[in-house]
């Protein structure tokens, strides 16, 4: 029998806040009243906050981030469409997969998983498309998988400077909220998030962003779609109702996690997240080991997938930290399995949760076999975290995100 | 400042059980951890005896029931097939609207708003259909807009003496759980249902029951389809697990659910639902108005809509109701807006709740403009309810029931 | 197996309203904290004004209101010290029963159940006392057992009058928060409530008011107190600490019961009271009943004590509507069992749950044997609640409230 | 603005378990309704086990354990009745403080804060005490404030050696439930406790269990009480009802809570109590640090009580822990207020916890100026919690309790 805290370090669903959880205890209610907007439209207006975009607009979908990436194609993009992904990750992979299930013709970069989006190989591609016959790029803003973030704003440089108009998508899954990104001011035309990463709820709500260029898109895509058809979901949206029965209860959760977010402040967030997500790196280089993301430059602020030592199974690793310890952690995915554990830091974290998290995969890690000393990790992270961290006006942009 | 319950009787979502709420009260956990399947393998075993099927598949998929509406179609068909559909309410309407969407040749056979699924004018049809072009046969097993439910072993009939082949597709989402559904016997193919009516849950589950024969279909149907892809989530079903992050919380809501369902009795809960409307049928009478579904035969056991006099805006009624007696009703739908009011009397439910309903609705037609004697519809309901139900044995079926 | 709400009307625990169900689901927290008062200085100065106090102290005791009548004596009087009290219910008798136990002399004066407090009387007695004999009149301001409510402020007139010194002391457990009730104006020294009525809680907390002169008198009272002394309790409120653990949860739904109380406003919490309470007693007449409080005077607005007919035993009434109709009525207590039973109409409360109640009364009325028409009690009350409440400024009390 | 958990490492109120907090989101229900007794019949009968009696009852009184402290005195003493006691803590202190104010004339015998009782000086006191004038011996079982476990078997041996007739009152507040008590075996006639802390409850039910002597006892008791009186409890707890409102809401908690703590195993429980406690046991050491509970053989199981190093002041500590890390810990009480900071381990635990409540604690030692190495103690910690547990029958008693 298992007692105490069931510890939740995956990278999602992540743990979710008391205040959120007490806001989702809710009996349902008439999701067609006539005062259901005074709760929706203020949903829309602050999820265009987190997805820093003025101009365009946010949808939310009953159902997964998931079923966003096929919302974000088959309103834009018409079949045999040639589109332009790069593989590096299990879900840059599923995307692609998606892709191709839907029609389209995929131009796909491999890399190595633990690179990030190749945004200079893109702009040797891009340039050389003269004709525009790739209508659209992705971008796996957070590689989730590895642990890996890749420069948004370089694609879409990429793009600008060959002055090619496709549309640029964006999986932000496990970057909205929590790692800064900038849907206008990088030109993002679809921005696909869920519910249970950084908005610190279950899942069970897929958002999406859609700029004005895209859902103009929608117009004339020739994709066929039903339940994730952009034109329903905002014609009803426009006046806080939905096309069909939302998650009430998640709404009122949505509701509570937005004031928290905007309460805490986004550079705020953002900074803590990097703070945190520097004492698990920190932990990681005391043991000895490695990220699958080597070069600092994109390892990700939500989610660290570590390299288990030769001989050491990850999955064992993982194995013993739920059944001896009760802690959850990411495993490797696709041919990372066996090789890599995540530990998943994101959402409503603090230096104690990080710390607990270290110091069971420190044990874990110890009786799988490898040789990694008690309480080294946990004191490489103690030295970061038992410094304050820098006070953030509001406005501020902490130096690292700025230089992304 | 509303004070006091806040009355709840559309006919979905409907009132979740308070053990069904505690149980959703979840922190969130691993999807992927090795037991997720002592979760979620015997949801999937309980569905089937709630759809009565032992030879099919129930999936459940992150989303609504119109999401497993088009998880039925993308899954089995292929685009431009001929298919038959009736439109007699607003939900009929908007099945074939998605079915004109996703690319089918839809014959609509159109009906009075009030009107059943006609068997007759089916058999009709698909005795023409001598090489057979018609694909699939759609059944709203129960029409919410008009409080309609429709005889689907009559359609089978009408399939099998034609010798037809058509799939068998039924939308069940406001009579699954709640009125007698049996997938196997009457040779139901897709069985669309969603978590927010008679599995007194809040949104967020759509489920769908596959026959073998809708199954051996996908593998050769040519619409694109990828979130909702039968292939992708049967695979992992099997196991226990999802494509994607499902809705944890909802899973564990089910359980309660389904549990409650299964003590109760299939039969049981199928009778209390037939007592309890017939209570609100009573009422309906006893005021002098008339339900959009006239004929006894068809009148559904899980919601009524009942028109208004002549001179009295049903807009009106449920404007007081909400505004000044914190009840919601259903409003009228479509071409019945404005002259039709609907009581959900769905899900987890008792005499209480039905008087209370009707109670409001006394007031509020009153105000509205309608000559109704208050206590009227009351008096009519509690002369049924104050008879003790029949008591019924687990396996007896309730002679309405068998006869359907 | 029993489905839908279970229907309280009880006079308490009263229904909680579900943003006070939704902040008692807290993790456990620190109540040594030093921003703990945060949470509990505001309660305190909130109690003050729903008791209508600025000169007293409000404290509050892990317990029941009981308790808070233990700590009202044990605090404020000596061994031996002679007290009036009036017994005319279960309640008035219980604390008769436990000043007795608590070595007091009571001076009881015996009325009929269903009489309200004797100010005359009273008014003699303390006459007659002329050299200060009695040290503590008490007042059971609304008796919960038989509906009746008592003139707190003619026995204050009655001690002005005789110019008497004795203190005052009013269990308020049932009215405060609900109907009128004023600690200064009416110069009550000592006034006890519990959370699960007016405030709309669970049980487990009392409260009360002490008048200055109350806390003077504590200070050489001779009663011995440990748990419930007022020196120890007031000390540490005063800083927003409790001696002992204090159930934190519990403080939190206080929060938001005072919130909804006050955004409400007092008077028209009380308007509420006294409309809802008027459409039960409109039933009651319409049956042909009567209630214990026979005078329209002294009728509670917060309980009904409704008396079945010859012949029909109250506790059949009772076991049916549970048994039944998954409805809890309140029993006759102490000689009252029997003939009497309750409906409690107080707390978070509207019109269609006041006609729940009355609708199930009806059937169980019938079936335990009374004559009764279906539906003649809801509509006797529709009749009142179709008429929509007069509005009130914050500030204007209503006329009936001022006239006590 | 604090995110992510707010750590509890008081030694209670406890972190409530996840399932017992599902179990206490209920809607209130009638106390006498007449299967209320399905619920608390059972509650009654798995606390006896809990506190190991055949023969004795015990009784929940809405309120803390402090008031079970009251009642245990005033239902069983007389004034002026003389009673043996020793202050070694804050928690023995406020006993005897409670026991002067109740008029009994206490024999105190003053030890360091940090010793145990002393059972050699009771038996040479009550050896002394020829005429019996010694009508009670108190013992606090776990000295909260001091982290010191007693031997309660040896003070019922000086009882019995002396052949005395005292009552044997022991306070197990922070024992019962995680700590071995006995007690039928060691004599005990009065155990107290509270739901806060073993029990993993809110605060807001205390329990106590009377031995058939105490229950004589109470016949004849000349204390006043009468909201702690165990003649009306026992009555109405006979049939499962209570003299007066009980928190519900807490009652289903407990169900939960019991159900758990027997699951486990009451041996497995205090062997994992045991083995968490010597892990924060070997940290504190590791830190070169001293527990107020010096000798091995007197270290709680459930709390350890640290004294900070010099000229580091433990109330710094604890704040910085609660400001800068979310983190609650327990404060040095009375004179030890700024020498120690308390670490509650007790309730619902598991290693990662502890690890969470180590790793904070040294982040806060090492910037309140101690001289602490990170991760020292953390991994001291993990070198015990990486050996598995031992694993028990459910009726094999671990070593160490079998010696006490």
């Amino acid at each position: 029998m298992k007692t105490g805290f069931q510890h939740l370090y995956i990278p999602g669903p992540t743990n979710v806040p008391e205040v959120v959880r007490q806001a989702m205890i809710v009996p349902m209610q008439d999701h067609r009243a006539p005062d259901f907007g005074d709760l929706t439209l203020g949903l829309f207006a602050d999820l265009k906050t987190v997805f820093k975009t003025r101009d365009g607009t946010v949808m939310m979908f009953p159902g997964s981030g998931t079923g966003c990436w096929e919302a974000a194609i088959t309103n834009t993009l018409s079949p045999g469409d040639k589109v332009l992904m790069a593989r590096h990750g299990q879900f840059s992979h599923l995307w692609i997969e998606m892709a191709l299930k839907l029609g389209l013709d995929v131009q796909v970069v491999d890399l190595a998983w633990g690179a990030a989006t190749p945004a200079n190989e893109f702009a040797r591609i891009l340039g050389a498309d003269r004709d525009g016959a790739i209508k659209a790029v992705f971008v796996t803003h957070n590689e989730t998988a590895t642990g890996v973030t890749s420069d948004v704003a370089a694609v879409r440089r990429a793009l600008d400077e060959s002055f090619h108009d496709a549309l640029l998508f964006v999986d932000g899954v496990s970057s909205i909220g929590s790692i800064d990104f900038r849907m206008d001011e990088w030109g993002v035309d679809l921005a696909v998030t869920g519910s249970q990463k950084g908005f610190m709820m279950p899942a069970g709500l897929g958002m999406i962003g859609v700029s004005p260029k895209a859902m103009a898109a929608s117009a004339t895509a020739r994709m066929r779609r039903a339940y994730f058809d952009f034109a329903d979901m905002a014609r009803m949206n426009a006046t806080g109702y939905f096309p069909y029965t939302p998650p009430v209860q998640l709404l009122h959760g949505l509701r509570r996690a937005l004031d928290r977010m905007l309460d805490e402040g986004l550079d705020t967030v953002f900074a803590r997240h990097h703070r945190l997500a520097s004492g698990v790196r920190a932990a990681v280089s005391a043991w000895g080991l490695r990220l699958c993301a080597e070069h600092p430059s994109i390892q990700s602020d939500t989610v660290s997938a570590i390299r288990t030592p030769e001989g050491v199974d990850a999955r064992e690793v993982i194995r013993i930290a739920y059944d001896r310890f009760n802690c959850s952690l990411g495993s490797g995915l696709g041919p990372l399995n066996g090789k890599v554990f995540r530990i998943g830091h994101l959402g409503d974290l603090n230096e104690g949760m990080c710390l607990t998290a270290l110091s069971i995969a420190e044990m874990a890690l110890h009786a799988a076999g490898a040789d990694i000393a008690f309480g080294s990790g946990v004191a490489a992270a103690q030295a970061i975290y038992a410094k304050p961290p820098v006070a953030l006006g509001r406005t501020a942009a902490p130096a690292r995100i700025a230089a992304e």
